[in-house]
């Protein structure tokens, strides 16, 4: 595989000073690495020389970036997608969310998987973490469709035994696709007791997976934490020894000063959901100090039932303007380091190094996007980066490239038969919601 | 000009107790109105036997529904998006706004313009409320490319009299097309002193125009007028007597209990910008209050240099989602209110009355868009309208009908040459730009 990006308008996101943020020129991709990052026409005609068969896609007013880095969402909840919006939370949970996931099978949850992945590649998102259940049933469903995942096999307080046996089996089964990782996911502090969460560690660290939960999302949270230990979600995680730099935190919009600290002492990664944080009404994160104090900080959706979609364009606009509105200050969190936080940030979530994801540079995994710039809001071009970030959508993404693989071309993925995957995801959900309305 | 747009899901955010909010059905146009909404088989037959030419649009598995409505835009401002993003206040204005109004030709106004009216189009925008200079060179531009415009000729303390010349101009060249009404837009009451407040509301009412003005939208503002007159900006306007239900009132971030009362009892036209108010840090404006205490509120996307895009279904889910974050409640302005504030609410700010623009009813007129659902980001449906308002997107608007007219088909504009449309604006944005930088 072999493909060479020409003429692009080029977001490398690198950090090196003084290098430009934005450049003309072509990425040339032998197998699944960038091999060439040209500005000349020599270093292209060089590149087409060594590699004679390789793929050209021009990129004439087109953009070419780093895919986008989705490090926190419920993928299969596509199918509970406005099953049940603006309802009061225990209502939601009680009635409609907690049995309809009951009535979920296995196979339920890769076809729901199945529809928020294409739905994210066709919008850019090159890499996605997930938490949920049966996540050995969708390791198919990556490995098909072709993103980047790390599956994190989440579980309440009973639930740890099954959790480890689907952790198990899906590390069977993606034993032989580089693109997929497996973690384990206790869905948060107040839902999983301290015995479990510390069985959780010892089995992780026995197998050698990273870990992820949800972490302050709510004060709710912290007065039902505080109840229950008498101190706050950050000092139990602390002194249970799950704070490290392969621990996923999602949310984290109840954070103080000291406890940034303690999570930027370990490392952990922050997974940042403004659109979920709104739209549930959690609170505004406290996302500008987490960056300026150090702490590595990326962009997430959510579950499409608190957001309602898995759109990572929308959630780069929201997290800019919610951290500018809630600092009463239009500077916070300029538009690059927001497209940061969305693909070279991410990919630390991914467990890759600093250079090795999310970035345009030799060497580097080809997970790359074609953003197509020929659209009433992204004309005319003063700053590209800003345009993107505040006016870029998903359906401006034409090509997607992971692990060196084109995965969606000209808008399509190759080979997929949306109509029926439209038809069946409709009547599994109408299936469903009937048993739950029968009960 | 008869169409029928045949098998669609209608929404037709009529008022009516008790009827569904969203049925199946089909809708016939004739002229600029909307002659037919059916639900019987025996009722299309009926209508395509009076109207045999009528043309057919087949919206099986679509949305049908009233156009959306924006009320507060500088649509020519499409020249300066992303100018200077992530900039303080008075260097973005001194050093980058105003000097590049200073050189801009009513050419250059006109083809920003052109360019914004293409992508509201293009969104499903049926309607907008603009606000800018030369306005009466832009009459055309809306005329050809069909959109329905209330255009507001804007000033300052010093260039009332321009702004005079530019309504009546305006007028004059929009005397023979019924889309266009012209409106006088003093700039704010912080900008504009009292006695060219009360010189413009004489000229209003000797023409019958309405108007429109920036209120209330920041802190600063408050203390500004309280500086200058001791009072509050609402305060200032009622004893003038500006207030009257012909008045758009942009923003109203800053109002308290008594001002809402206020504009209620003159039956203002309030404005709301969430984008614009979260980007520029204005705060969250009482959304909710306001609904709740009987006043019309609409819904608008301001300037793309505050935005950065003229995308009115964003703008929905961040008023809904702002609104829940404000009032740490996920119940506040659920996905159906929301919906009615950006086109049957809107389409008083239009100047129509209720039922004759903005909903789907036979005689109302005819601006109708349609939603394709066979996306990913829309499955499933479990209901359709949370799933426009939280998940839905400009690029899922199919076709577009203003006055009867179709102006989009299968997401383009017919006629219009898009490729000639972005050099035309690159080329004087950049022109500008340089003029800017020479000074």
């Amino acid at each position: 595989m072999k493909t060479l990006f020409r003429n692009a308008t080029i977001i490398p996101m690198r950090h090196e000073a003084g290098e430009a943020d934005v450049f003309r020129g072509s990425v040339g991709v032998v197998g699944n690495l960038i091999a060439l990052v040209a500005t000349s026409e020599e270093e292209v005609q060089a590149f087409c020389a060594s590699h004679p068969n390789c793929r050209i896609i021009d990129c004439t007013g087109k953009v070419l970036m780093p895919g986008l880095i989705n490090t926190h969402c419920h993928a299969a909840m596509t199918l509970q997608r406005s099953y049940a919006d603006d309802i009061a939370l225990m209502e939601w949970l009680n009635d409609y969310i907690w049995p309809f996931e009951a009535k979920q099978s296995a196979d339920d949850i890769a076809l729901g998987m199945t529809l928020g992945v294409v739905e994210m590649l066709l919008g850019g998102v090159t890499s996605f973490v997930d938490m949920y259940f049966h996540e050995s049933r969708c390791v198919e469903v990556v490995e098909r469709l072709g993103i980047r995942a790390l599956l994190g096999c989440s579980y309440f307080d009973h639930s740890l035994e099954v959790a480890k046996a689907d952790a198990l089996a899906a590390c069977e089964r993606a034993a032989g696709c580089d693109r997929i990782r497996i973690a384990l996911a206790p869905h948060a502090p107040y839902t999983v007791s301290r015995e479990v969460l510390l069985a959780s560690k010892h089995f992780a660290e026995e197998h050698h997976l990273p870990m992820m939960i949800h972490l302050s999302e709510t004060k709710a949270e912290l007065e039902q934490v505080a109840a229950q230990y008498g101190m706050r979600p950050v000092a139990l995680l602390e002194e249970l020894g799950l704070l490290n730099d392969r621990l996923i935190a999602a949310h984290c919009v109840w954070l103080n000063e000291e406890e940034r600290a303690t999570l930027r002492e370990h490392g952990v990664i922050v997974s940042h959901n403004a659109q979920s944080n709104m739209k549930i009404a959690s609170g505004a994160a406290p996302i500008a100090e987490m960056l300026a104090e150090g702490l590595c900080v990326t962009l997430a959706t959510d579950g499409p039932c608190s957001n309602n979609d898995l759109d990572l364009w929308e959630e780069m606009r929201s997290a800019a303007f919610l951290q500018k509105l809630s600092h009463e200050n239009p500077l916070v969190l300029p538009a690059r380091e927001v497209l940061r936080m969305a693909t070279a940030n991410g990919a630390r979530a991914m467990g890759f190094a600093e250079g090795e994801l999310g970035v345009v540079q030799q060497g580097a995994v080809a997970d790359l996007i074609v953003v197509d710039l020929n659209k009433p809001h992204l004309q005319p071009i003063h700053d590209v980066v800003s345009n993107l970030v505040y006016c870029g959508k998903a359906s401006d993404v034409e090509w997607v490239m992971v692990d060196g693989r084109m995965v969606v071309e000209e808008r399509r993925i190759p080979g997929l038969d949306l109509a029926a995957l439209y038809r069946e995801v409709g009547e599994a959900a109408n299936r469903i919601k009937k048993q739950v309305a029968e009960r």
